[in-house]
Order: C-alpha cells, then sequence, then structure tokens
C-alpha cells in the first residue's frame, strides 16, 4: 500500500507550526507495511489543494490528508475535496447533534459557524471525532482512499489509531508483518548495539532489529514479515526472548507500556505508595507519577523544594547541611529522602536535585550535575547525573531516570 | 519572492526524523518578506526528485532544496540536479583542499567518498560551509533560482543565514510581509471569532487574520503585505492595537512569548513569590513555572497533596471541609491556598483540585471538574472548570488556565 501525505495550512508555510503530524502517520503507516512515498504541504488555497490531490492521487493507493478544517479556516479541505470529486454538500445532522451534546456538557451552545460545519461533501463517509468537533471524512474513489483528518495532533492521533488506520488494514490486505517492542531505560543505543551485534548479525532475513531512542531510553523493535502469521507469532516471539536476555538488566516493558505506567504496577502488585521531593524536577516527577488513571492509589504527594528555605524547613533538611556540601549534594537529597518519609509517611520516598540550567553552574558542579536519592525507613540509594546544558532536557532526563529508581527499588528493597 | 521548498529524505518518509528545516526556513524567509507557496518531501529517488524540481520550479521564483548530499547518500540531489539541468559534474579541488584541512585537523584522513564528495554540477556556484563538509550549491537559470544545502539544520541554517538570504535579498528586492501575533487565553476559537466579525469584515485586502489554537489558549495572527515597509508597520500596529481592544480581557503576550513567560516576568515586575498547592494537576503547574530558566527568583515550591491526609496534615484543610464538601470543592481549594500562604510564606499562592478523569465522577462532580483557588493574605478567588474525559488534556487545560490566574492575580491584587 502506497500513501502519499498532504498536510493543509497556511501556518505550515509561515513557519509558526513545525509538521510533525507527517512524520507520526509515516511511523504508523510503516507499522502496518505501508509505505509514504511522498509528502506535500500547501497553503488555505483552494487551487493549490486541488492540485495537489490530483498529483498525489496519481502515485499512490492512499491519500491522507490533514488540516484545513474547523470553523474559522473557512474549510478549504471540503470546498476542495468537494470540487475535486465535483460533488455537493449535505448537512450532516449526526455531526450537529454530536457538536450540540459537545457544547451542552460545556455549559455552552454551538454557534452558526458550527452549524456550518457540518456541511460535509455527499460522498464523504463520517469518521466519528471524539476528540473534537471535526469528524474525519473516507472517501474511496476510483481505486484511491483519500482520507481527511483535523491538523490538531492529538484529533488526528485519535482518528489514525481508531478508524484510519484498522479500516486501511481491512481495505488493503497485505503480507502479514508482526511487530515487538522491548522497552529499555537506563544505557545509551550505541553501548545497547554493542550488546546486541552478534544477535543482530544472526536474525533470519526477515527479521529485523530498529533501535528508537528517546531521553534516557531506548525501544528495541523486532519486525518480522511473510509466511503464515502463526508462523510469524512464533519467530517473533523467540527472538524477542533471546533479545530480552541479553538486556534483561535494561528491561522495564514491552510494547506501549511506558515506564510511569510500570511504576504504577509495580507499587500496585507491591501494595507500596511514594512520594517526591523534588528540586531541580520542579514537579515533572510528580507529574509523570499522576499522569496515570489510578495514580492516587500509591502516589500519594510531593514537596516541591526549590527554595533552600523550603528544604530546611519542611523536609528537615539541616543548615549545616547545605553549607558544608550544597543543595545539590548527596547529603541533601539523603536528607530530602528521610524528610519526605516522616512527612508523608509513605513506604518510599525520592528526591532530585541539580543545576538544570543553562545558569547557575560552577566549575565543580557544572550545569547538569543531578543528584538523585531513593530509599525507605531501611536503605536510601544515591546516584549522580551527569547532563547537558538544555534545562527541560535535563528535566527530563533526570525525571525518567527517578522513575527507573523507583521502578527498582519497589522490586528490590521490600521482600 | 514566492519560495518552494523541497526536503529529500528517506528518512522523513518513514517518521525517522521531523520535518523542523521547513518551519525554520520559512520563518526567516517571511522576515526578508518572501513567501513560501508550497513543501515538498521526496525520498532518496531521482525520479521523484526532477519531477518535484520540475513543479517547483513552475510556481516560484526560488526553490530551496534540503538534503540528499553526503558520502553516504549516494548524493541523490547532485545527481537529480544535474539530470534537471542537463549538465555534466566537475571536479571542485577548492572543496577536496576544505574537506582535507578539516579531517586533518580531526587527525584523520579523507577517504575516497570524501573525493567523490567534490564532484558538483558545472553550473553550480558554490557557497562556503564552515558547519561541515557538503558546501551548499546556487544556480540562477532561466529567471528561477536553486539553492541546494545539506539536510543537517545547523548546517543548513548557517548556509542560509550566512550565504543564501542576503544573496537572495540582493537577487529579489520586493514587497516586504510582516506579522504580528496576539496571544490570548481563556476563552474558544469560535467565540473569539465571533467578538472579531465585524473587524475581520472590515480588514483592508493586504491584512490578513488567522486564528491558531492550541489548548486553552488562541494566537491571532495579522499578516500585512504590500506597499513600503514604513507604511506596512504603521498599518499592521493600528489593526493590531484595534484587535488588542476587542480581546484586551484575553491577552497575556504577544509573537513568541509564552504564557509561563510571562507570568515569570509579572511576577518578578511585580517582586512576588508563589508557591502552588496541587491536587488534579499533580506538579505539572509547578513544571511549567519552573521550566522557566531563572524561574527560583519567583517560584519558593509546592505541596503536590493527592491524599487527603497530606491536604489536611500538611495543607491544614479541616477534616469537616472534606466530609461536607468533598476534595473537590471550592471551600477546599480556599482553604488549600490559606495553607500553602502559611507553609511556604509566599506572597501567592494557587490551588487546584479536580476529578481529572477518566474515572472517579460522580453525577454531581462528574469526570472534568476543577476547582481553582489563587489569593494572598487578604482575597481569594475561585473558579470552577467543567471540562472533558481526557485526563491529560484535563491536566493541561487546568493549568493553563491557572497559569492565567497567576498572571491576573499578580497584575490586580497587589498595588
Amino acid at each position: 500500500m502506497n500513501v502519499q501525505i498532504l498536510t493543509v495550512g497556511d501556518e505550515l508555510l509561515i513557519g509558526q507550526v513545525i509538521d510533525s503530524n507527517s512524520a507520526w502517520m509515516a511511523k504508523q503507516l510503516n507499522l502496518i507495511g505501508a509505505q509514504v512515498t511522498g509528502i506535500q504541504t500547501t497553503g488555505d488555497d483552494l487551487g493549490e489543494m486541488i492540485e495537489a490531490l490530483q498529483r498525489a492521487a496519481k502515485k499512490a493507493d492512499v491519500v491522507l490528508i490533514t488540516g484545513g478544517l474547523g470553523p474559522t479556516r473557512d474549510d478549504v479541505t471540503k470546498k476542495a475535496l468537494a470540487q475535486y470529486f465535483d460533488t455537493g454538500f449535505v448537512f450532516s445532522q449526526e455531526t450537529f447533534a454530536y457538536i450540540e451534546r459537545f457544547f451542552s456538557r460545556l455549559g455552552r451552545t454551538a454557534t452558526d459557524a458550527h452549524r456550518q460545519q457540518c456541511f460535509m461533501p455527499q460522498n464523504a463517509s463520517l469518521l466519528p471525532n471524539k476528540m473534537g468537533t471535526a469528524p474525519g471524512m473516507w472517501f474511496d474513489e476510483d481505486d484511491v482512499v483519500y482520507v481527511s483528518m483535523p491538523g490538531v495532533p492529538y484529533e488526528m492521533q485519535y482518528l489514525m489509531q481508531k478508524e484510519v488506520l484498522p479500516r486501511l488494514q481491512d481495505r488493503f490486505p497485505g503480507t502479514p508483518i508482526l511487530h515487538k517492542t522491548i522497552r529499555t531505560v537506563g544505557e545509551g543505543e550505541s553501548n545497547i548495539a554493542k550488546r546486541l551485534e552478534t544477535f543482530e548479525a544472526e536474525l533470519p532475513n526477515n527479521v529485523k532489529l530498529a533501535y528508537l531512542p528517546s531521553l534516557g531510553q531506548v525501544r528495541l523493535r523486532l519486525t518480522a514479515r511473510g509466511g503464515s502469521r502463526d508462523q510469524l507469532e512464533h519467530t517473533l516471539e523467540r527472538y524477542a526472548q533471546e533479545l530480552e536476555k541479553l538486556v534483561d538488566d535494561l528491561v522495564f516493558g514491552f510494547d506501549d507500556q511506558t515506564l510511569e505506567e510500570v511504576v504504577g504496577e509495580t507499587l500496585r502488585a507491591k501494595k507500596l505508595t511514594v512520594g517526591t521531593a523534588e528540586s531541580c524536577t520542579g514537579g515533572f516527577l510528580a507529574h509523570r507519577i499522576t499522569s496515570i488513571p489510578g495514580s492516587s492509589d500509591y502516589f500519594l504527594g510531593s514537596i516541591i523544594a526549590y527554595a533552600n528555605e523550603v528544604k530546611q524547613e519542611l523536609l528537615g533538611v539541616k543548615e549545616e547541611t547545605l553549607q558544608e556540601y550544597g543543595a545539590v549534594s548527596e547529603a541533601t537529597v539523603r536528607e530530602m529522602v528521610a524528610g519526605t518519609l516522616k512527612l508523608l509517611g509513605t513506604d518510599l520516598a525520592i528526591a532530585t536535585s541539580g543545576i538544570a540550567g543553562p545558569g547557575g553552574g560552577t566549575p565543580e558542579k557544572p550545569v547538569g550535575t543531578v543528584w538523585l536519592a531513593i530509599g525507605n525507613q531501611h536503605e536510601i540509594r544515591t546516584h549522580r547525573l551527569q547532563l547537558g546544558k538544555d534545562r527541560l532536557k535535563n528535566i527530563e532526563y533526570s525525571t525518567v531516570f527517578a522513575l527507573n529508581m523507583i521502578r527498582q527499588a519497589a522490586l528490590e528493597l521490600f521482600e
């Protein structure tokens, strides 16, 4: 299945918005064995859009369009599609009823602009969009499938996952392709690659290994294709198990599991509670923990101790400790953990203190120095990170590292 | 001057790399009054590239190409350009000498692949690239300028700033184009559009208004083009001021300013400190505040009070309050603010408590109910939000709303 992507919007042509949708869609399409053969970006311009549609349809089985929908956008995408298919518009009562419900829940009423939004090209099958007011549109004409989706990333992603990808797989059944992803944390891509050199060299032709790194984590994705589905599942499982053994000290989960999900499952299984004491991570660690539904079962609270007075007065970090070792030190994060255990009464506490940057470094403690401590009533473990100069990356990396420390401590510090 | 951008690389079509180059180039081009009329992305494929060049040249004065250069890329861009211009290759001794110096500085020697890299299309003027080994190439044929640059962002940016933009300004002295963006928070796109209906209808032909929404915020971008630069600045300023008046209760900043930056500037200017008491936002509010370098000047700390015991014991929320009104209530967030002011000694405190979802709702308090309170020693203000069912969106929307409450309180609650 060949796919052409068409992204629409003046904001893309003046550089106000970076087109991250295309890359996301391309990745998802690859996973179902489809191939993107080209991407075009046009402004909110009827003529340009129609031309782009014509070009795309000549080169592909599927044309995916994002953007150019919505009440203030003059609906250029819908107009272009109607003109391209030489069809008229029809009012979708179903869409309008959905929009009315959507707004009445918010205590507001739908406007005339929303009513206008409900006129759809006659040949469109509508794809329900629970994330917004504009539904997706599916067209199947002359052996080419066209799908129009909103440009807002989470709306597009919802539609792709819930509607578009499953329908495309039904519409264009091809050779089976299976994936299994092993998720690791705590080691860089090239060091992992070194450990997997022999494994990779010995993989059969129909199994491939991809390294997908993100800050502090590497996903190892095995892809197998061809043959029968049963056989393929068996092959994939065999190599996944072999791979897992080679990096078992780094593996925290599989496929779509996130580190914070696994942290939550581990704490819940062990019936443990956790609290955080954050300086340099500034609440981001608590945020990642509480991004998981039901996290109140194991997360009780946090002290974000940005100022030294808060470290002293709330967490009981000693003035001597701050004076002798500084706020960014092993001694300070140890005392932060002890203080948090006392204050919140949790089974586990974790503390962070570092120089996130870009300013504030010294020769002995350059920007990117981060101290972490985790512990319970009996034992406190510490770790020092030396990161770069990018503030947000330092915050995120420290948070990922801290999440993994919680997971490990929950497994290792309790019977 | 109309510009078409052409980005080349298989990595863009499999979603491994997000094309951030186009947006960066578009922004820089806009600043010199040039307009990007379209973007095309192709793989490392000779035929596709030549076709894309033909299409782009029909629509523009300038075609900017990034990627497809370099020793491991099979130099598809150079081959495509040579074939497109129907010309041969010539060895650039100058480029090879530069590469040899470049590698000898690193203690390495240039390889045969690097020598191959020095064959250039005969009609190319080379643009020196101090950031890498592949020079830029400038072609001026049949009234269209073509520029090829490496795809590595900092190499492309160096070439654009040092070589390409100045040359383009000399080659196409043209009509200026100016933008001004007014950033709003707290009202949706369609309601703002209603308020601006008359304003929009009365805009002159050379001024355009665009709505750029994100969660809880809408950017209003005015674009003016044509005439003299001075005149245009005057026109844009006039309409920007008029627009600002129509939505002045929603405006928090301009152009690239973020809400958390403005919050920081406001607190710093007023010499105020702030602390947060977070239940449903779970630390995300503290994170957004501390994502700004230097935020320790005005942010002292936070209590993430997820469990009711933490609300009671640390923040002094009364047991009767929790029993009578519940944790998600106006009374509770009021007491959280009072407790935080006392505990942290800040000038301002803000509290959040809500049902982020997806579970946990009741008929009176459905998922998405969020209470916010902000105040100082003298006055506490509260606000109730009724949001949707998406946990992360609820957290983010509440945080954006809370940031704006801090900004407003800093301006209004102090002399």
